[in-house]
């Protein structure tokens, strides 16, 4: 039977612990916090604990991405490995791997599934049914492992599964994750915010839904992301000024173009995800 | 049996009028689409045509400020009638009621309810279930039509209920609900979201859900609460730019300071609604 280790057991690792458990693999796992890993024992998420990775046939990082650097550069694997990252940045990433020889098959995975909580009691064996997945390839990508990165995905529950070079990834995800989160966190800093009770609705659940994110794990992926975030951030502020302009100026023609063209775009996407 | 009258059926009239139906009252429509009018009628959301507002004891105006203004200032009401406004903004509305002598009795409401779709067809029995509700109160405000907003609120199952002045409700509103509308309605306009399918999760879609607003009423919405509307808007551009500098200056110290400090707010908004 194959091996197969998972590195760091927060909320995305220790769901995937679990998600291929319950279907039925052998899985053990490491996280560098001891009590992440006595819990992960003891309430059967893992069923041992991967301690040396030239042992394991699949080898999935769920660590963030300078650690999962680290261990793609410095570690033994066994040859011809499966290993994939499952960070939010790829580029770093590939160019780390792809920079010298190697005797493991490298491929990118992101899985667009989390919570606004992290930790390993917020894992779900859940978390990935019916997310979107993007897996990131390139020119090296051998094609049995790119295969055996699309069985994963189908055995989990993988809703759409979208295959793109890690550039392309970061490009885009800058949009739909990384800016998100700065909004959001961005959001409740109004002085409004803490007299509030009472006066919010789902439209303000949904922007503050994300604001409690980790500063350290996204401060690392924002720097190892930074032109595309800063686009992504640029664009934002200065759409937001069109409105600002508006309002300040009174220019109730400026504000309804505006806004109509958002609607315009909004159905767009809506008919594309229908 | 007292007569309740609904001008404007949309998504928040015909949710109000459906509710109170339910609830055993009898409830006459008003809209100045006809097809609107129709549709309640036949689908049994309005028992009759409210045609002459001084036959009501009981109106809502669920229409757009403006019109509502026009409505409180122009239709002969019954003497002592209750008469309530659902409009988003409640400043100017209490200004245009209390400028001249009247014979009926002003609450203005602000349901914290809604849905990214709008129209008579969004409507739902039970879209203020649980929902927060706003009742602007002003020191002319008539204690017994307060009691009879109260009882309003209670019958129709509304969550938390606050009251409040005119002027904290348009603050507060242009934070939780009328700031949110705009970053929605910005976020979709980046070049990258047309090439995103796949690439998103709940982030994005919870950012944007309601950027599909309805330009017309939204601009007059934001154009009588310019003040609040753009200290938020002006707020959220300023903390923006310091996240935007951090990643531009490769500034890590400084955008964990910025990420650490929207998380230590979200969480004690967290605690506060827990």
């Amino acid at each position: 039977m194959k091996r197969t280790a998972i590195v760091g057991l927060g909320i995305i690792g220790a769901s995937l612990a679990r998600a291929l458990k319950a279907r039925g693999l052998s899985v053990d796992g490491y996280d560098q916090q001891p009590e992440t890993l006595d819990f992960a024992l003891r309430n059967g998420y893992i069923d041992g604990v991967a301690e040396y990775m030239r042992s394991y046939d699949n080898v999935f990082l769920a660590i963030p991405p300078k650690a999962a650097i680290s261990v793609l550069q410095n570690a033994t694997f066994k040859d011809g490995a499966f290993v994939a990252d499952i960070c939010g940045v790829k580029g770093v990433l590939e160019k780390a791997v792809y920079a010298a020889p190697r005797n493991y098959r490298y491929v990118g995975l992101h899985p667009m599934a989390g919570k606004e909580t992290s930790g390993i009691q917020s894992s779900s064996e859940k978390l990935f049914c019916g997310a979107n997945l993007v897996i990131t390839v390139a020119k090296n990508t051998d094609a049995d492992a790119l295969n055996e990165a699309r069985e994963f995905a189908r055995l989990l529950g993988f809703g759409k599964i979208v295959e793109c070079t890690a550039e392309e990834h970061d490009a885009k995800i800058a949009l739909t994750s990384q800016l998100a989160h700065i909004v959001s966190n961005a959001y409740v800093k109004s002085e409004q915010v803490a007299h509030c009770d009472g006066f919010t609705g789902g439209s303000f659940q949904d922007m503050t839904r994300i604001a409690g994110v980790d500063e350290q794990m996204w401060t690392e992926l924002y720097m190892l992301n930074r032109p595309h975030i800063l686009a992504e951030l640029e664009g934002l502020i200065d759409h937001l000024t069109v409105y600002k302009k508006a309002i300040a100026e009174g220019d109730e023609e400026g504000l309804r173009r505006a806004l109509a063209e958002g609607k315009a775009i909004r159905k767009k996407i809506k008919r594309r995800n229908d």
